[in-house]
């Protein structure tokens, strides 16, 4: 008989977003006049820029032709992307990788949810609370966690609460833990760490024998310039962090697809008996059997991101988005809301009013300003009481979008 | 400390392909003059056709729009692809799928090596031998298997041999077994699997309460008109059978990434307490937390394969490659070797001369024609003595290739 795998009967609900996508979908057939305004899952809004466009149209015009036809590329990615990557987004930051130490793949969700694998399923997992589902979930999937209580926290797992009360800043905790997942700047409270947190658990890591898995996904949000850009800025990461990127939200290719991970060589794992083993070859043989490389059109197109004119023109979508921010987090604030985050990352965090949870909030926002957000308490029991609005959006919607809710009365 | 998965250090050796990548490689360095003939992995070396191009560049201009532009689409894939999936592969062939059977991905290795972790880790998985390494090694890696023997047989893997001796056509093992691998028209052999044989396959599962995955990324292949094209042609096949698809052969995606499975919602795993539980649930939500949907000009590529130009166009290169298959079939045969396959599969399956290793014929067909082909063990211990060529060249390095092959002493 086949047995399925029943770690997946512990998951609770939907996965977040098409739990959002349903109870939209239900009000926008009750109301199909309603003009509603997304800042709910992070999903970017400006086209793809033209020099991402010209370089795409000219990957499709090479396959169409004998000479410039591409079958199978290397499943880590072409070196024309590699070396554009590590040349603009770490030699340039005094961090240098190594051309095999980088993995080109179609998102950080895959990266993120399939790093686990390379680990056996007696590590302890910390992350912190409220977190991107995806880090959790793979890991209750994988079966190294027990069954969740009624708040939603999964027996094994370490929760680290970021609330206002810490600053959404969690120190390491007093047990030991294997594997921690770090996002910063952070989806979905918005905050980022600084330096000082950072080299905190670099060190933790080293103390302790743990490895980061530090997701640098909105790295291109960043605005404050004493703030990290990756997790080898700080000193001794390559002995313990790994870290993704991705091009979905600084060059808008959440449907174009297209991100990396990067894997020191110095990292190592251990076995039972005590042996080191690199993890760089383990995700690299990961990589090459379970996957077939980007799409080259894609990663033309990525490498467009690199040039001086991708640059510029991803520059001014990021800054146009940041300004979105500001604007969100001042029109809460004016709204009497209290308001973290959307300085360093494209996402603002608050309270909702009244000691409101934060799928009532949800659904109170939805009938009562026809605005989507994301409930806090998706992101893990800790988000219960707050709610995330993205900056993704036109400057139109996020002004209309202000000025309902400022009308209306919580 | 961080403890890796020690699955992983059982598997042998590299990856096929990257082993014959290096020794290709290194072949080269030595002989920087040589022409070398690639019939080793099976790639595709026809560029896209006009169809697939007209609708990627178009897609590409939509993206590049405010009206046009798509960030995350649905993780399972965009409707009009869904659609055009449905009627042309399966409706026309008098098989119903509702959309939500149907996940559309960026390639079928990765559909094949993911499948598994939707099972328990107890589950007794059968495979012919030969067979493509991605199902085993992802089984290996999952922790279904003890360590390899000297031969490379993983214990406690069912290996059904399929081999000259019984035509190729493995029969359903004496022991219960709960996963099977099969693979229609057949990688490495270039077999396809009769109506017969596949209902045999069907009432095995029916009765064993097995679920059999079923690859059929060369279906597009089949010349021969009583071959199934779908395992769902088969009665009862929808509640035992999940089947995976490939834009990359049959419409030259290799390079730019699309396939899709197919979980019809009858087919049942069980928990340990006997309670059974629709594979299809469990897959989508292995699709939603781990995956983030195709690009979206790629699935527009694929989209296109369908339209009346797209099919012309690509049924074109289908019959280009297979009259190489029947090239290398009849000029290898001519040579005094032993074939088979190529008849509904762009793969040539044949006998090593003189009872060679199929490794020591590979570096001999090297060395002495500068061919690249591949070594049949590395799909199995029950390849040895066998070597498969692929139709995916040009015409003209075909004909090289069987003259070379011609005026060679073996």
């Amino acid at each position: 008989m086949a047995r399925i795998n029943e770690h997946y009967l512990k998951l609770q609900a939907g996965y977040l977003f098409p739990e959002i996508g349903r109870r939209v979908g239900a009000f926008s057939k009750e109301h199909p006049d309603a003009s509603i305004i997304k800042l709910g899952i992070g999903d970017v809004t400006e086209p793809l820029v033209p020099a991402v466009v010209e370089a795409m149209h000219a990957a499709v015009d090479e396959m169409a032709t004998e000479a410039g036809f591409r079958g199978y590329g290397p499943e880590q990615g072409y070196d024309f992307l590699n070396e554009a990557i590590r040349e603009h987004d770490f030699a340039s930051r005094g961090v240098h990788l190594d051309a095999d130490e980088l993995f080109i793949s179609d998102g950080s969700k895959c990266d993120s949810g399939n790093i686990q694998e390379i680990f056996g399923l007696d590590n302890v997992v910390a992350l912190t609370d409220p977190v991107y589902p995806v880090y959790l979930d793979t890991n209750v999937m994988a079966g190294r966690s027990g069954p969740a209580d009624d708040e939603g926290r999964y027996a094994g797992i370490v929760y680290m609460p970021a609330t206002a009360e810490n600053s959404f800043t969690p120190t390491p905790p007093n047990v030991p833990v294997d594997l921690i997942y770090l996002c910063s700047p952070n989806n979905p409270t918005g905050m980022a760490a600084t330096r000082e947190q950072l080299a905190m658990w670099v060190n933790y890591a080293k103390e302790n024998g743990a490895v980061i898995l530090f997701d640098a996904a909105y790295e291109g949000f960043i605005s404050n310039p004493d703030i990290p850009h990756s997790i080898y800025e700080i000193e001794g990461a390559r002995e313990v962090a790994l870290e993704f990127r991705s091009f979905s939200k600084s060059a808008g290719f959440t449907g174009t697809r297209c991100a990396f991970t990067v894997v020191p060589k110095e990292v190592m794992g251990t076995t039972a008996a005590g042996e080191k083993v690199p993890l760089n070859g383990l995700w690299n043989r990961r990589h090459c059997t379970k996957f077939n490389g980007v799409s080259y059109p894609v990663q033309r197109a990525a490498a467009a991101v690199y040039t001086p004119q991708g640059r510029e023109q991803t520059r001014k979508i990021v800054s146009f988005y940041m300004e979105n921010a500001v604007q969100i987090r001042e029109g809460l604030a004016a709204a009497g809301f209290e308001v973290f985050g959307g300085v360093d990352a494209p996402y603002i965090w608050f309270r909702t009013p009244a000691q409101m949870s934060s799928w009532d909030f949800f659904d109170q926002l939805l009938r009562k300003t026809e605005v989507v957000g994301t409930p806090g308490s998706g992101f893990g029991p800790s988000g219960e009481g707050y709610f995330r609005l993205s900056a993704f959006n036109s400057r139109e919607n996020v002004e209309e979008a202000l000025r309902r809710i400022a009308a209306a009365s919580w």
